[in-house]
Parts: C-alpha cells; structure tokens; sequence
C-alpha cells in the first residue's frame, strides 16, 4: 500500500480492531522515525510495518536506453524532453538504518515482501521481539519461509493488487488464485496462514477461513476511505466500470504487480520487455505520470487495484474494518 | 471431462446424490443414444448432458502448415513422417443432429460451454423441458447469458481445469480467480450461480458457498475414481508432485485450457501463435500424441487438471462426492 496510505489508515483500522499496517518501501529513516511516532500516540492496540526486502540490482545502462527509448514517444507526446531521462531506484529495501529506527518503537509485527532480509538483519528484528510475517505466492516459497524464520505466512492469490511477492521463481504460471494457494499453503505448514487476494468484504474473509486462513489481508477495500492518501485520479478509476479489468503490470516499477488497465498498459503491453530491473523502471515513468496527472489523466499512473476492486466502499476505514469482522 | 470420462461416471455422482454429467463433444449421435440409454437404466436422479458450442472455422491451410512445422522436428523424433499430417476437427459443436437425439431422452439438465448454440436450436432444447447452464469466465458473459436464455450460469474461475470458456472476448487478461469472478457474477445476476475453478473438497464447497454459489461445478477431484477413464498416464501425472504446476495452454486444441506442464508446454510455450484455430490443432499433435503414450510418455498428452490437482483422491465417485457433500 506505499503510497496510497500512511499512518493514519494504520491508526484507524487499528483502533478499529484490525492490525494496522504502515508501508514503509517509500520511507526515508527520518519519516519512519515520525511516522512511529504518530503511530504509538495514536493508538494502543497491536499494528504492523511492512517492508521491501528486493536486493538492489546493478544499474543497467543498456537496458535503461531501451526504456528510454521505448518511453520516447511519450515524452514528446506531453512536452517533455526525452533527453532528461531520470534513472535510479523507486523503493528501498530493508536495511540497517531502518532496523536501526525500528529498535526505537520495537512494533509487534514487521512483514516483508520479496521474500525475507539477509539472516542478521532478520535477526535484529526478532531481538526486538516482533513477529515475523511474508508473503508466499507458491507453496514451494511458503515451505522457504517458515524454513527462514516466519511467524505466520500471508497467501497471495493472484487476484491480489500490488506487487506479486514472488521471490523464488519468477516465472508467473506457478502462481494461483486464493482458491488453490489458500488451501495449498494451509495443508503445507505448521504455522498460521494469513489469506489474501480477492478478500474485499465479510463473504470474502468467510471464504477464506473455510479454506483455512486464521486471519485475512486487506488492501483495496480501504483504497476509498477517507483515512487513505489515494489519488483522485485513482479513487476515480476505482469507482467506474474500468477498475473490473485489472492486470498484472511490470511497466510501473519493473516487477509484476496488478493494477487497473490503464493507456500506457493498453498500448506498450502489460508485462513488457522493455522496463529494466525493479525498481530501477520508476524513475522513467515518473515524469510522465507527473505530466499526465496535472492534466487530470492516468495513463501512466500505476492504479493498483485487486481483482475485487468493484467492492471498494466510500466509508471510513473503521467501518469498512468493522463489516470485513462479521465474516470472522 | 471429455475423454476422461463415460457415462459411468455420470450415473455414480448421479446416484450419489450430485448432478453426474456426461461430457459429449466427443460423441458422434449413434455413441450419445447409446450412452443416454446406459444412463437412464442406471439413475432414476437427475443428469446433465454437456456439449460445446463453437462456430467451427473453415481451415486455413497456411496456419495447418505451420503447425506442421512446428511439430515436425517432434515426427521425426519419435519417427513419423511429418509429411502424413493429419487435419480435420478434433471435436464437434452441439448440432440439429444432437438435439434429435436429445428429444428421445429429453435430458433434465443440458450444460453448454463457450457460450449458447444459436437461438433456434437452444430453443428445441429448452422445449423438451430441460434446464440450460453455460459457463461464463467474465461478468459481461454471465450477463450475456442470462440475457439468452441461461437458467443457471457457470462461473469459471481461472483455477479451473480443462478448457476455459470465454466466448465474448480472447484477452485472457479480462478472466479472474474464483475468489474474485464467483462474487461479481453472484452480485450481478438474477438466476443461480454455479462455481467452479479449484473447488476439489468440503472446504472448497464451503468457501463457494460463502461467496454465494448456490452448486458447485467439480471435475478435476474425480480424476482418479475408478468410475474415471483418466489414462494410466494421466493419473501418474496427477498423483505426482507435477501436478502442483498447471498452466493455460493452446497447443493441444487451439483454445487455452489448463493442464499439468509437460514437455511440449516447456519446450513450445503454453500459449503459442503456432496452433491453427480451435479444434483443428488436435488433429496435428494426435499421432504425436498416441506414439509417446506407447511409450510410456505423456510429454504430448493434454494432462487437464485444476489448480487444486493435489486434491484428487483415490476413491471411488460415491466417496468423493458424498465428501464434497460434507461442505454444503
């Protein structure tokens, strides 16, 4: 949910009695820092901080001239100029630094995606005493992960929005929906499974404890709240009729992640050979999104929305977490 | 479940209390009476009878012939000679022939998938009284059928086994999971839903139940019953840890079905611009086909299954079903 929510949907859905979670792949020390703060002095009740654990890729100077390249028309196309083509990374993965913040707050839960960080970083964290969650979108990647130190494993679905999880193979057709992962992962492990994917309301989440899940993970649900810091642009896409097609998109960052079929999706192709490396693919298409966003469009915004989209409510994120309750 | 399955299987899950079905689109009229015949003196309970629907397409020679060069490197492998390549349909549309011998039999529960059979014959069929279903993978389709005539609509996550059932749109990115499709067409339609797609036991049944199905649809967890004629290769598949790893593939039919990877999925792509239309790849990679299975080899045999194939169970179609029974 990095940049779509910060504390305060964290707060609300905490007090509400969820877990609350704070994306942190977005976040220098420093906001961290503040964004704990606010955290911790606005509730009492347990919350999460959810990390990248990506390792970095070399830079690619020929892979980022095809990008360049491919982006080209588009730059021209809403007045910019081509040749001022930024490049370096869009998120940043788990690191000391941020370890280091985290022994300020020491919070209950700390999840990963992309697999888990280097065994003494994930360390750190358990010496504070937090629990450990990540997100498997196979069942070989779940058995890895309870093998490596998780507490409890989130199964990612493929109707899920946002980045896919993988991290040990990359080849997309392993991957499942929430009716075969759920069970699949439940059967396999010793440890508690937490479902995601296609879970937007009560029905959802009932579905999901009866293939197993203890608990559920929620994202596009709350994209409406007021609680939540989604784009007009975005909260616009959510609530027509185009948020019912969604794919899975390497354009935005240079990783699969779904979001709502937008121009730039349409015409270079959803999964594409021309963005480089994650994460090293934002720094293109961020002036074009800027661009395109100050005329009111999205086309080359990353809309991230899960396969249930058309479930998003326009209430306050207690009441969307008190209605996904009644399916417990 | 044609070629898996006979009248046998119908008449077990028939008289153990489910809706048994018997798969016909490989079934010339003579072989349909005769199965009809065998159901009736074997079930007094309700059946249903499937059939495809597809507009066969006029044969395109340029399209057969790169299908013969694609595979020729494989005829020579297993020393058949790619000049003797085989064309023609590998199987048939429902038909004013079929619904003759329908009227004979005036089955309770008629299924169609890839949409409906033109008006005039659907109508003959729903004049002998019977119940019609069509699968549906997209809102827009289960609208579509409801709207011509549909009593009860299908619908067909992307976890399903076998042939997916798109007939509005061939842009595989519109389709969904269970967990996302089954909810929206519930929410939009009138009439009774049906899910399918990875629902292969009680906790399946019970968390489709939840999202609103009012049945559920379940073929690839009777694929090792005895009632089953699942090949010897098939159930070796199935019963191994390949089975964990399906993928949509256009090569053994020309329309994307799920089936367990195997050599010519690896080597070829899953989904390849090389088959000729639907049906007319089946008859090119048949000799293929039959010359690896006297072998002992299923590298270019369609191993159709679902994304929960682990499920299967060696029991017979009484047991099972009374088991999925459990989830209602």
């Amino acid at each position: 949910m990095a940049g779509v929510q910060t504390s305060a949907l964290c707060i609300a859905v905490s007090n509400a009695g969820g877990l609350g979670s704070l994306p942190c792949a977005m976040l220098s020390a420093d906001t961290l820092r503040a964004e704990l703060q606010t955290i911790q002095a606005g509730t009492s009740n347990p919350y999460n901080v959810n990390f990248f654990c990506h390792t970095p890729p070399e830079p690619d100077i020929a892979r980022n001239q095809k990008w360049q390249q491919a982006l080209s028309p588009y730059y021209r196309e809403l007045g910019l100029n081509p040749d001022e083509f930024p490049s370096g990374p869009g998120r940043t993965p788990f690191s000391a630094d941020l370890a280091e913040v985290l022994e300020e707050f020491k919070p209950p839960f700390v999840s990963f995606h992309f697999g888990l960080p280097k065994p003494e970083l994930l360390q750190r964290v358990k010496a504070m005493g937090a629990q450990i969650l990540s997100s498997a979108t196979t069942v070989e990647e779940a058995l890895w992960l309870q093998a490596n130190g998780c507490d409890f494993v989130i199964a990612q679905g493929l109707e899920a929005g946002g980045h896919r999880g993988h991290f040990l193979s990359h080849d997309l057709s392993v991957q499942m929906g929430t009716f075969a992962l759920l069970p699949q992962v439940v059967k396999a492990l010793d440890i508690p499974v937490i479902a995601t994917g296609g879970i937007a309301n009560a029905n959802g989440v009932a579905a999901a404890m009866a293939l197993g899940a203890k608990a559920v993970q929620v994202g596009t649900a709350y994209l409406l709240a007021p609680e939540c810091t989604t784009s007009v642009i975005h909260r616009k896409a959510l609530a027509s009729p185009k948020a019912q097609h969604t794919a899975l998109t390497n354009l935005f960052s240079g990783r699969p992640a779904r979001g709502i079929v937008n121009r730039v999706m349409r015409e270079m192709g959803s999964l594409s050979d021309c963005p480089p490396e994650f994460p090293l693919a934002t720094a293109g298409i961020a002036p074009l999104r800027a661009k395109a966003e100050s005329l009111g469009l999205g086309d080359f915004t990353p809309l991230w929305a899960g396969q249930n989209a058309g479930e998003c409510l326009e209430a306050s994120a207690t009441e969307i977490t008190h209605r996904l309750a009644q399916g417990f």
